[in-house]
């Protein structure tokens, strides 16, 4: 694993260029630390509800026009790719991952026992999911389709009337959609969110990546609420609820998440565009990222573990693209570091294509 | 469910006397709270190890004399009761689990599919576990032996020579122990952990109860390496970590561990004492607390269902003893509440069984 050797170097001394991490390097915005600060102070440090604080899901029920009872506050998205899984797909079944994909999705569906069905997308046809290829996957033990809109590796967001044929096709077969939107909030681009298609679907949410709130651990789902009612069971046996002090912060992030969410966006968009540049000029092929942070070029023939093991020797960590399916001529790079290390990062993959 | 009636009175403006909950009165220490403040304004916002900060892990591996990589830091006890029972028992195979017992054993496990095997202990016999009844409960399936030491709800702690037996039969039996010791630090008595003893057993404690730190949801499990190892793995997939702030925290309350949980204790000391004064006036039956919160009386012939939202209406919340296994003539009483409202708590339950 590149994030072992990365810690391994590190731990020597060595000063390495992180481009293999989704962490953005803002800092959380000091009034989201100063509500954290302030409910500690008002004592809110007791046990809560399993769902979540009322207030921040009427909050997050107005912003996605749907009930209170439709929304669960979570430990980070990654809990609810874990929590649905094992909800949908613990008697068995298969779930339809499209690729390359955020590889928590692939891990806990092997850890929970979940076939995987795998469904390609290339760069060649500009990342598009093939809905044909979509409604041959499915068969009545099709538990769940994931979708990550916009995506990761590849920041893309899915077309409109793709995603369109992909609710269709999930709602002919009663098959649910869990639609991973955490980059949704900061994309470049007119973003659809499954919320707004018709069915009986999942949304899942974070504050990580809006309100650089990584480390808080955060996040949200909307959904049936059925679904809503045995994840709120499963809360109770497992991490009883997000401190109420972290909900507090996250409440106070909404109130304010036009101005950080343009903030943020505006400084990725940025750094994409500056990026997009360097690497045109090199044998790499890529698409335009609709999204922060990253992007995920081709270069034939590539292995991309060697080479992603060979550039952190030099100084640069970049995830291979094995790390996201079967891509092993990709590699990924994030932009989440201050933009003079990108720079010098993105002078570095460079050399060492030439 | 108790609780769920509890929110709808107070929704309607009632005040109840909730001794239904184990979630202490006395706020956090301002200390715990400042170094969390701190590590926040230090920006430690971020993602982190799965396995916890190495100085958090370091100060619990030297407490409890093991190594750092035997320590998994987690969201809550809680967390550590879920994934052992998914890691050990995802297979099939049982868990012997004493009774009474914390509910959270019997809910996980009936959730995660794996079979239970009840080991009843009565209050007729001190609560003693009876070891040649465990000695016939294992058989060759089984994965996992729960012990609660102190017991929540009956506030007994095992004796030194019954907690040697059970260790020697798992050991016998080549089955692991998880040792829920959250009250440990707390107990009024001399109480053995169960790393006193030889075997590849499991610890689990947390911060929640010893420093009054329910809300911010952080314990830890101490075990073998290839456990901690499958543990780590599952952080990966699930809340990927414990904020580092809350770390942070957790790290100054074990540096103060001394002062805040002998305050706490000599606090608990003397309600328990108070409690028991009280209700010896009573035709309860109990035994003497070895530690914080609970008294768990038995009152023959009680229907403890119908006691409890009997009571609840007059003003009082208590937990009926069917929550914590076959104990319809018990309920228990969390003395998790300021002093006035604990002795008007405990005269409406002495009116109501006049």
């Amino acid at each position: 694993m590149i994030s072992q050797r990365v810690m391994e170097l590190e731990s020597e001394g060595k000063k390495i260029i992180k481009m293999n991490v989704g962490d953005p390097d803002q800092p959380t915005p000091r009034e989201i630390i100063e509500a954290a600060v302030e409910a500690m102070k008002q004592g809110k440090t007791k046990y809560s509800f399993y769902a979540g604080e009322k207030a921040l899901r009427e909050k997050l029920a107005n912003i996605h026009n749907v009930s209170t009872e439709n929304v669960v506050i979570i430990p980070g998205s990654k809990w609810a790719i874990f929590s649905i899984i094992y909800l949908l797909l613990k008697n068995g079944g298969n779930v339809i991952i499209p690729t390359p994909y955020w590889t928590a999705y692939a891990l806990s569906a092997k850890d929970l026992g979940a076939e995987t069905r795998f469904l390609r997308t290339d760069i060649e046809s500009n990342w598009k999911i093939d809905t044909e290829k979509l409604r041959d996957l499915i068969d009545r033990k099709t538990r769940l389709i994931i979708v990550n809109n916009p995506n990761n590796p590849t920041s893309k967001v899915i077309e409109t009337d793709v995603f369109k044929e992909i609710v269709e096709i999930a709602n002919d077969n009663n098959v649910p959609i869990l639609s991973d939107e955490v980059y949704h909030d900061l994309s470049f681009v007119k973003t659809k969110s499954i919320l707004d298609f018709s069915g009986n679907h999942i949304l899942i949410n974070s504050f990580s990546k809006t309100f650089a709130m990584t480390g808080w651990r955060i996040g949200y789902v909307v959904m049936g609420e059925e679904l809503a009612g045995k994840m709120v069971k499963l809360n109770q046996l497992t991490f009883t609820n997000v401190p109420v002090f972290i909900q507090d912060a996250a409440l106070k992030a909404l109130e304010l998440k036009q101005k950080i969410a343009d903030e943020i966006r505006e400084i990725y968009r940025q750094r994409a565009d500056s990026a997009y540049k360097v690497l045109s000029k090199t044998g790499l092929r890529f698409t335009k990222p609709d999204a922060p942070f990253y992007f995920f070029p081709k270069y034939v023939n590539l292995d991309s573990e060697k080479f992603a093991f060979d550039l952190l020797e030099k100084g640069v960590a970049v995830t291979p693209g094995t790390a996201f399916g079967d891509y092993r001529e990709y590699f990924r790079i994030a932009l989440t570091l201050p933009e003079e290390e990108i720079k010098l990062g993105l002078e570095k993959i460079c050399e060492a294509l030439e």
